[in-house]
Protein backbone atom coordinates (compact mmCIF):
# COMPACT_ATOMS: atom_id res chain seq x y z
CA UNK A 1 0.00 0.00 0.00
CA UNK A 2 3.00 2.72 0.73
CA UNK A 3 6.71 2.09 1.46
CA UNK A 4 9.64 3.74 2.00
CA UNK A 5 13.11 2.34 2.46
CA UNK A 6 12.60 0.08 5.31
CA UNK A 7 8.84 0.49 6.41
CA UNK A 8 6.13 -0.94 4.51
CA UNK A 9 2.27 -0.59 5.36
CA UNK A 10 0.04 -3.11 4.55
CA UNK A 11 -3.60 -4.44 5.55
CA UNK A 12 -3.44 -6.12 8.28
CA UNK A 13 -4.20 -10.16 7.76
CA UNK A 14 -5.38 -13.04 10.30
CA UNK A 15 -2.24 -14.06 10.63
CA UNK A 16 -1.29 -10.41 12.56
CA UNK A 17 -3.49 -10.37 14.81
CA UNK A 18 -1.42 -11.78 17.84
CA UNK A 19 0.93 -9.62 17.51
CA UNK A 20 -1.33 -6.54 17.11
CA UNK A 21 -3.22 -7.56 20.60
CA UNK A 22 0.32 -8.29 22.24
CA UNK A 23 0.96 -4.32 21.12
CA UNK A 24 -2.40 -3.10 22.06
CA UNK A 25 -1.52 -4.60 25.76
CA UNK A 26 2.24 -3.01 25.87
CA UNK A 27 0.88 0.00 27.05
CA UNK A 28 -0.49 1.36 30.65
CA UNK A 29 -3.87 1.98 29.28
CA UNK A 30 -4.20 -0.93 27.45
CA UNK A 31 -2.84 -3.74 29.65
CA UNK A 32 -5.73 -3.68 31.89
CA UNK A 33 -7.68 -4.08 29.14
CA UNK A 34 -6.58 -6.55 26.79
CA UNK A 35 -5.82 -10.60 27.34
CA UNK A 36 -2.73 -11.18 24.71
CA UNK A 37 -2.87 -15.43 25.75
CA UNK A 38 -2.06 -18.12 23.63
CA UNK A 39 -4.39 -18.95 22.28
CA UNK A 40 -5.85 -15.89 22.11
CA UNK A 41 -9.61 -15.28 23.24
CA UNK A 42 -11.33 -15.90 19.98
CA UNK A 43 -13.07 -12.33 20.66
CA UNK A 44 -9.72 -10.90 18.88
CA UNK A 45 -10.42 -13.39 16.02
CA UNK A 46 -14.53 -12.41 15.15
CA UNK A 47 -13.34 -8.82 15.59
CA UNK A 48 -11.20 -9.30 13.21
CA UNK A 49 -13.39 -10.98 10.59
CA UNK A 50 -15.84 -8.10 11.12
CA UNK A 51 -13.14 -5.22 10.56
CA UNK A 52 -11.54 -7.16 7.63
CA UNK A 53 -15.20 -7.52 5.92
CA UNK A 54 -16.09 -3.76 5.70
CA UNK A 55 -14.53 -1.67 3.03
CA UNK A 56 -14.83 1.53 5.00
CA UNK A 57 -12.42 -0.22 7.79
CA UNK A 58 -8.50 -0.52 7.34
CA UNK A 59 -6.32 -2.39 9.66
CA UNK A 60 -2.81 -1.82 8.40
CA UNK A 61 0.69 -2.58 9.98
CA UNK A 62 4.21 -1.60 9.43
CA UNK A 63 6.42 -3.89 8.75
CA UNK A 64 10.06 -3.65 8.56
CA UNK A 65 12.29 -6.33 7.58
CA UNK A 66 9.62 -8.76 7.58
CA UNK A 67 8.34 -8.11 11.46
CA UNK A 68 5.19 -6.13 12.03
CA UNK A 69 6.51 -2.85 14.38
CA UNK A 70 2.73 -0.59 14.26
CA UNK A 71 -0.44 -1.14 13.29
CA UNK A 72 -3.32 1.73 12.63
CA UNK A 73 -7.30 1.37 12.09
CA UNK A 74 -8.96 3.69 9.59
CA UNK A 75 -12.22 4.29 9.13
CA UNK A 76 -14.03 6.46 6.66
CA UNK A 77 -17.23 7.90 8.28
CA UNK A 78 -20.10 9.36 5.61
CA UNK A 79 -22.30 11.77 7.15
CA UNK A 80 -24.37 14.62 6.54
CA UNK A 81 -21.78 17.51 7.49
CA UNK A 82 -19.49 19.55 5.49
CA UNK A 83 -21.63 19.62 2.41
CA UNK A 84 -21.43 15.14 2.96
CA UNK A 85 -18.33 15.07 3.11
CA UNK A 86 -16.82 11.96 4.44
CA UNK A 87 -14.87 12.13 7.44
CA UNK A 88 -11.96 9.57 8.92
CA UNK A 89 -11.18 8.54 12.39
CA UNK A 90 -7.75 7.04 13.28
CA UNK A 91 -7.68 4.41 16.29
CA UNK A 92 -5.64 2.23 17.63
CA UNK A 93 -2.14 3.61 16.97
CA UNK A 94 0.61 1.45 18.52
CA UNK A 95 4.40 0.88 17.75
CA UNK A 96 6.46 -1.80 19.23
CA UNK A 97 8.12 -0.53 22.26
CA UNK A 98 11.31 -1.50 21.20
CA UNK A 99 10.80 -0.01 17.97
CA UNK A 100 9.65 3.54 19.12
CA UNK A 101 11.17 7.39 18.28
CA UNK A 102 12.36 6.11 14.45
CA UNK A 103 9.59 7.63 12.33
CA UNK A 104 7.14 4.19 12.83
CA UNK A 105 4.11 6.09 13.96
CA UNK A 106 4.64 9.01 12.17
CA UNK A 107 4.71 6.89 8.71
CA UNK A 108 1.20 4.90 10.07
CA UNK A 109 -0.31 8.13 10.51
CA UNK A 110 0.78 9.78 7.64
CA UNK A 111 -0.51 6.86 5.18
CA UNK A 112 -3.83 7.55 6.57
CA UNK A 113 -3.70 11.24 6.10
CA UNK A 114 -3.45 10.56 2.50
CA UNK A 115 -5.93 7.41 2.59
CA UNK A 116 -8.11 9.63 4.08
CA UNK A 117 -7.46 12.57 1.47
CA UNK A 118 -7.53 10.20 -1.17
CA UNK A 119 -10.75 8.93 -0.29
CA UNK A 120 -12.87 12.52 -0.14
CA UNK A 121 -12.34 12.79 3.48
CA UNK A 122 -12.42 16.66 3.95
CA UNK A 123 -11.83 16.26 8.14
CA UNK A 124 -9.52 13.27 9.73
CA UNK A 125 -10.43 13.00 14.09
CA UNK A 126 -9.02 11.37 16.41
CA UNK A 127 -9.07 10.95 20.20
CA UNK A 128 -6.09 10.35 22.43
CA UNK A 129 -6.31 10.05 26.01
CA UNK A 130 -5.67 13.28 28.35
CA UNK A 131 -2.57 11.97 29.72
CA UNK A 132 -1.05 10.64 26.36
CA UNK A 133 1.26 14.34 26.45
CA UNK A 134 3.71 12.62 24.09
CA UNK A 135 1.00 11.67 21.99
CA UNK A 136 -0.44 15.17 21.65
CA UNK A 137 2.90 16.40 20.78
CA UNK A 138 3.41 13.82 18.34
CA UNK A 139 -0.04 14.24 16.27
CA UNK A 140 0.59 18.19 16.36
CA UNK A 141 3.72 17.72 14.79
CA UNK A 142 1.83 16.21 11.95
CA UNK A 143 -0.42 18.58 11.38
CA UNK A 144 -3.36 17.96 13.90
CA UNK A 145 -4.78 21.05 16.38
CA UNK A 146 -5.99 19.75 19.48
CA UNK A 147 -9.39 21.77 18.64
CA UNK A 148 -11.26 19.28 20.92
CA UNK A 149 -12.09 17.67 24.00
CA UNK A 150 -12.58 13.49 23.53
CA UNK A 151 -15.54 11.90 25.65
CA UNK A 152 -16.22 8.79 26.63
CA UNK A 153 -18.58 6.15 27.81
CA UNK A 154 -17.10 2.90 28.77
CA UNK A 155 -19.38 0.19 29.95
CA UNK B 1 -36.95 3.24 17.71
CA UNK B 2 -37.60 4.71 20.56
CA UNK B 3 -39.84 7.68 22.56
CA UNK B 4 -41.72 9.13 25.50
CA UNK B 5 -44.45 11.03 26.14
CA UNK B 6 -43.92 13.50 23.32
CA UNK B 7 -40.34 12.85 21.88
CA UNK B 8 -39.68 10.22 19.43
CA UNK B 9 -36.07 8.75 17.94
CA UNK B 10 -36.58 7.69 14.47
CA UNK B 11 -34.46 6.79 11.52
CA UNK B 12 -34.04 9.83 9.64
CA UNK B 13 -35.49 9.64 5.81
CA UNK B 14 -34.56 11.22 2.40
CA UNK B 15 -37.02 14.17 2.98
CA UNK B 16 -35.24 15.11 6.45
CA UNK B 17 -31.97 15.78 4.85
CA UNK B 18 -32.93 19.43 4.20
CA UNK B 19 -34.12 20.10 8.09
CA UNK B 20 -31.49 18.38 8.92
CA UNK B 21 -28.62 20.54 6.86
CA UNK B 22 -30.56 23.61 8.01
CA UNK B 23 -29.49 22.21 11.78
CA UNK B 24 -26.18 21.43 11.05
CA UNK B 25 -25.96 25.08 9.51
CA UNK B 26 -28.04 26.97 12.55
CA UNK B 27 -24.58 26.78 14.36
CA UNK B 28 -21.12 29.12 14.91
CA UNK B 29 -19.16 26.85 13.87
CA UNK B 30 -21.06 24.66 11.13
CA UNK B 31 -22.75 28.27 9.51
CA UNK B 32 -19.49 28.50 7.51
CA UNK B 33 -19.36 24.93 6.16
CA UNK B 34 -22.78 24.10 4.94
CA UNK B 35 -24.54 25.77 2.34
CA UNK B 36 -28.45 25.13 3.28
CA UNK B 37 -29.78 26.40 -0.37
CA UNK B 38 -33.25 25.19 -1.98
CA UNK B 39 -32.57 23.08 -3.75
CA UNK B 40 -30.00 21.38 -1.68
CA UNK B 41 -26.32 20.40 -3.23
CA UNK B 42 -26.98 17.20 -4.34
CA UNK B 43 -23.99 16.36 -2.47
CA UNK B 44 -25.68 15.70 1.15
CA UNK B 45 -28.30 13.26 -0.71
CA UNK B 46 -25.01 11.43 -2.32
CA UNK B 47 -23.52 10.87 1.25
CA UNK B 48 -27.30 10.52 2.33
CA UNK B 49 -27.59 7.77 0.58
CA UNK B 50 -24.16 6.38 1.36
CA UNK B 51 -25.11 6.53 5.08
CA UNK B 52 -28.14 4.92 4.74
CA UNK B 53 -27.13 1.84 3.37
CA UNK B 54 -24.62 0.94 5.71
CA UNK B 55 -25.54 -1.19 8.41
CA UNK B 56 -23.20 0.04 11.31
CA UNK B 57 -24.41 3.94 10.97
CA UNK B 58 -27.68 5.42 11.67
CA UNK B 59 -28.91 8.80 11.61
CA UNK B 60 -31.78 9.27 13.68
CA UNK B 61 -33.97 12.40 14.11
CA UNK B 62 -36.02 13.47 16.95
CA UNK B 63 -40.04 14.30 16.14
CA UNK B 64 -41.90 16.21 18.73
CA UNK B 65 -45.35 16.86 17.18
CA UNK B 66 -44.37 15.45 13.27
CA UNK B 67 -41.68 18.16 13.45
CA UNK B 68 -37.74 17.18 13.29
CA UNK B 69 -36.26 18.76 16.13
CA UNK B 70 -33.28 17.43 16.37
CA UNK B 71 -30.96 15.17 15.16
CA UNK B 72 -27.54 12.92 15.66
CA UNK B 73 -25.48 10.34 14.00
CA UNK B 74 -24.31 6.86 15.81
CA UNK B 75 -21.32 4.53 13.75
CA UNK B 76 -21.10 1.57 15.78
CA UNK B 77 -16.98 0.97 14.27
CA UNK B 78 -15.67 -3.01 15.12
CA UNK B 79 -12.03 -3.07 16.27
CA UNK B 80 -9.50 -5.63 17.96
CA UNK B 81 -8.88 -3.00 21.34
CA UNK B 82 -10.73 -4.35 24.46
CA UNK B 83 -10.59 -7.95 23.33
CA UNK B 84 -12.31 -7.43 20.08
CA UNK B 85 -14.90 -5.20 21.50
CA UNK B 86 -17.36 -2.61 19.46
CA UNK B 87 -17.34 0.75 20.34
CA UNK B 88 -19.46 3.79 19.53
CA UNK B 89 -18.83 6.87 18.20
CA UNK B 90 -21.43 9.55 17.88
CA UNK B 91 -21.81 12.98 16.00
CA UNK B 92 -23.65 15.57 14.14
CA UNK B 93 -25.65 16.32 17.62
CA UNK B 94 -28.37 18.99 17.12
CA UNK B 95 -31.44 20.41 18.48
CA UNK B 96 -33.51 23.03 16.32
CA UNK B 97 -32.39 26.57 17.92
CA UNK B 98 -36.14 27.34 19.19
CA UNK B 99 -36.12 23.97 20.93
CA UNK B 100 -32.72 24.04 22.85
CA UNK B 101 -33.00 23.18 26.49
CA UNK B 102 -36.29 20.67 26.90
CA UNK B 103 -34.31 17.67 27.09
CA UNK B 104 -34.52 17.09 23.18
CA UNK B 105 -30.60 16.80 23.11
CA UNK B 106 -30.58 14.32 26.71
CA UNK B 107 -33.15 12.12 24.57
CA UNK B 108 -31.27 11.49 21.19
CA UNK B 109 -27.65 10.86 23.14
CA UNK B 110 -29.38 8.61 25.71
CA UNK B 111 -31.25 6.55 22.45
CA UNK B 112 -27.40 6.34 21.01
CA UNK B 113 -25.96 5.29 24.28
CA UNK B 114 -28.32 2.42 24.68
CA UNK B 115 -28.24 1.63 21.21
CA UNK B 116 -24.71 1.36 21.42
CA UNK B 117 -24.63 -0.89 24.64
CA UNK B 118 -27.55 -3.33 23.06
CA UNK B 119 -25.10 -3.38 20.03
CA UNK B 120 -22.08 -4.70 22.37
CA UNK B 121 -20.35 -2.05 22.38
CA UNK B 122 -17.37 -1.44 25.79
CA UNK B 123 -16.79 2.33 24.44
CA UNK B 124 -18.87 5.34 23.16
CA UNK B 125 -16.85 8.54 22.39
CA UNK B 126 -17.16 11.80 20.74
CA UNK B 127 -15.74 14.83 20.19
CA UNK B 128 -16.63 18.06 21.20
CA UNK B 129 -15.74 21.43 19.71
CA UNK B 130 -13.03 22.84 23.00
CA UNK B 131 -15.44 26.22 22.52
CA UNK B 132 -18.56 24.45 23.03
CA UNK B 133 -18.06 24.46 26.73
CA UNK B 134 -22.26 24.29 27.45
CA UNK B 135 -22.04 20.56 24.92
CA UNK B 136 -19.47 19.68 27.69
CA UNK B 137 -21.44 20.08 30.50
CA UNK B 138 -24.30 18.12 29.23
CA UNK B 139 -22.34 15.36 28.12
CA UNK B 140 -20.66 15.61 31.52
CA UNK B 141 -24.62 14.99 33.31
CA UNK B 142 -24.86 11.94 31.13
CA UNK B 143 -22.23 10.21 32.08
CA UNK B 144 -19.24 11.08 29.75
CA UNK B 145 -15.76 11.93 30.57
CA UNK B 146 -13.47 14.57 29.53
CA UNK B 147 -11.02 11.93 29.26
CA UNK B 148 -9.22 12.35 25.77
CA UNK B 149 -8.15 15.50 23.77
CA UNK B 150 -10.03 15.41 20.75
CA UNK B 151 -7.29 16.57 17.43
CA UNK B 152 -8.38 16.85 14.08
CA UNK B 153 -6.73 17.81 10.67
CA UNK B 154 -8.80 19.61 7.95
CA UNK B 155 -8.76 19.57 4.38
Amino acid sequence: MSGNSSITIRRARRDDVAIIVAMLADDPLGSGRERPEDPLPPSYYEAFETLDRNPDIQLVVAEEQGAVVGCLQLCILPGLSSQGASRALIEDVRVASQRRSRGIGEHLVQWAVAEARARGCKLVELLTHSTRVDAQRFYARLGFKASHVGMTVRF
